[in-house]
């Protein structure tokens, strides 16, 4: 197979024909696919029916002497926190567990920062004239959205394959106005790199102008392997302790897509010393999320070898997807010479890098036939792709079935967008 | 017996005797009893347990055709909204379904009128000079938290037995810097007090010189009667449509009182407008609240009639305890004029006024002997009690027999607090 700019005009103009046929009959199918979201499918969700009755009566509620039905413990149930501080390699002391989205967890702390400064703030951010943000991209648009629906000014920093340019963010972070970096470390959304230990160590080493820099640690897949075993990550809390910048870091993770996305357990790990300043704040807005829930998690999930192991079930049914992906785009796009992909080996994303100015057109296409795809854009800031390049790919909801049409509507649909502007 | 300030210095001096001896022999029991807060007790929980394991399967868990384990639904699953709105006599539309923490909603609410304005904000409250807000006192310690921390003026308006006096309310809402006002309209924390018809209406007919003026109704007690018949309340939303304020009012409740405090599940009710430029926001908050914990509740409460038969039962644990606490102050304290308080037949609180200047020192008292309450002053702006006189008893948590106990500490310490002052 040739790659397309290797051809002739009448070969292109043949493949043309071919490729709008392929096309044409695609549309006949009239298909209703969703992969804008990483949303888990329905038998990952089954794997984890358990859940739902582990807590069978009164005497099942009270764990630690604490009785989960009842109001108290803002920090959260201290066996979750335990349970917890083992999965990210902290202290239970350092993590806060909330509600069922880490989201809403980012989301309060940026609002806190606006409304009451954070603990090394000199004021609260709303008094400021100008708050930067640092947005490695592409990255994940709820985290862009975040920054942008308060007003701050996004940068943004390209992605290598060992995570942000980190050459750029220590410039970049020089700058006072610069408060803040959104950071997926390991299988980042949407790319599935792991952040190098370099990475790591120069993000935990930063030293900002802003005494209130924020280093936002979404872990959101710290043990979300779906090809080989578990990937050992360092703990962030401590090398950032040891950098001198203990209160720099906040990390964030949740059981979203360990036991189920709608009704899981988050966490917001920081120093003590964040802690005690947060807590006093966040007192004021709940008395405590829900324990019970908690507790089912707790009791459903167990310890770290326990969750490892459900992990591995969850790979199981997720591995065949990703395998899918990217064996159709090895087979009908590298020959071709249309896009680039990382590989990766855990997440819930392909990301999928077009030559300049085909992504909208793709996704337009696909829409056509009935796949709706994450938006052209939405893995930059203010959901704009200067290349028009990055695609997000999000495969774990259909079925492998469906997975294998839809990818065959991809793959047409971004054959014709090239062959469109190239002839 | 004679009231305190009809006897002779010798008289008050041969009872302080004899209540010291009560003190001292209370002292010895050492208690350890806490009234502190409106927590229900185990009995309460212990009525809900089918609600942990109300679905059992992957089949139980989707309504409506919605999956209520995955992402999704931000406003809630549309069940739990059509529960709520029969709840509040409201549209399902008009109700927004969250987490487990009704509180969360309002102070989120309010973080978002200082982080983005709410729909008629001329631009974000953090950007206005002065923020005023009404505190219809005494009222709940939570509420005025939010305001303080947010650093608002707090403006007191005293409570009469119909609700916050209107003529006041009326006259301040004038003052386009007075932003809102927190009301518990039925059972009012902590006098127990439902508003009446005509107050309920002239909050509806508001005025206010702020065009984004909110009317903050936490109808955290709407079916919670513990005498008697559910008693039927108007729906502010259609009243304050009536009156041309659709967008002026926010309603909260949740079933943390009704199922579990700790993991129940929480709602916000207000116009299609206001929910339309609200959830916009809440959109880049979160994905979705637990919707797998609406639906058990959906499952478990069914309907208004059964969640009424339901608060039936709860009566019936609750009954004797306001009882206790009402025939004991009736017979310790009535005839000595030490204290006025409501007979509330419903909510979680008796609020006793003292004589001036006896409140501190009676919880003082209380805890010399091991019984917590909640803080003198803090049913008022600023946690101060420009009389301080009021208390807040919370006799909900422990079983009667406690409960007796620490009415007996009550009355003894307010005695002598009364005779330390008066002799």
């Amino acid at each position: 197979m040739k790659r397309y700019n290797e051809r002739s005009a009448a070969e292109l103009a043949a493949e043309k024909t071919r490729v709008l046929e392929e096309f044409e009959s695609l549309k006949a199918k009239k298909l209703a696919l969703d992969m804008s979201r990483g949303k888990p499918g329905k038998a990952q969700l089954d794997l984890v029916s358990g859940i739902l009755t582990v807590l069978d009566g009164p005497a099942d509620c009270v764990c630690d002497g604490i009785d989960a039905r009842n109001y108290g413990n803002l920090a959260g149930l201290p066996a979750a926190r335990r349970l917890f501080a083992e999965l990210l390699g902290c202290k239970p002391e350092q993590c806060f567990v909330g509600g069922s989205a880490s989201l809403q967890l980012m989301y309060d702390l940026i609002a806190k920062a606006y409304t009451h400064g954070l603990r090394h703030s000199v004021r609260p951010w709303s008094r400021e004239e100008t708050i930067k943000w640092l947005c490695p991209a592409p990255g994940y648009d709820r985290h862009f959205k975040i920054s942008e629906s308060f007003g701050m000014e996004l940068i943004t920093v390209p992605m290598t394959a060992d995570g942000p340019d980190m050459d750029l963010v220590e410039q970049l972070v020089q700058d006072p106005d610069v408060r803040g970096i959104w950071c997926v470390p390991k299988y980042s959304n949407p790319d599935g790199i792991i952040y190098s230990d370099e990475t790591v160590r120069r993000l935990a080493a930063l030293r900002p102008a802003a005494p209130d820099f924020a280093l936002m640690w979404d872990n959101a897949y710290c043990i979300h392997e779906f090809e080989g075993d578990f990937v050992p990550f360092a703990d962030i809390l401590s090398l950032c302790a040891q950098a001198g910048n203990a209160d720099m870091v906040y990390e964030f993770a949740s059981t979203s897509k360990i036991t189920l996305p709608g009704a899981g357990v988050s966490v917001m790990a920081a120093s003590e010393d964040n802690q005690a300043y947060l807590q006093k704040l966040i007192g004021i807005q709940i008395i405590s999320f829900d324990k019970v829930n908690q507790l089912r998690h707790v009791r459903f999930l167990q310890d770290k070898a326990h969750t490892l192991a459900l992990m591995q079930r969850h790979a199981e049914i997720l591995r065949p997807k990703f395998r899918c992906v990217l064996d159709t785009l090895e087979r009908e796009i590298a020959p071709l010479g249309l896009a680039g992909w990382q590989k990766p080996k855990g997440g819930y994303f392909v990301s999928v890098n077009t030559l300049p100015g085909l992504a909208k057109r793709t996704l337009a296409l696909c829409r056509e036939l009935g796949v709706t795809m994450t938006a052209a854009g939405a893995t930059f800031p203010y959901g704009v792709d200067p290349n028009d390049s990055n695609i997000r790919i999000a495969p774990t909801l259909p079925p492998v079935e469906e997975l294998e049409t839809a990818m065959q509507v991809f793959c047409t649909c971004l054959k014709l967008a090239a062959l469109e502007k190239m002839i």
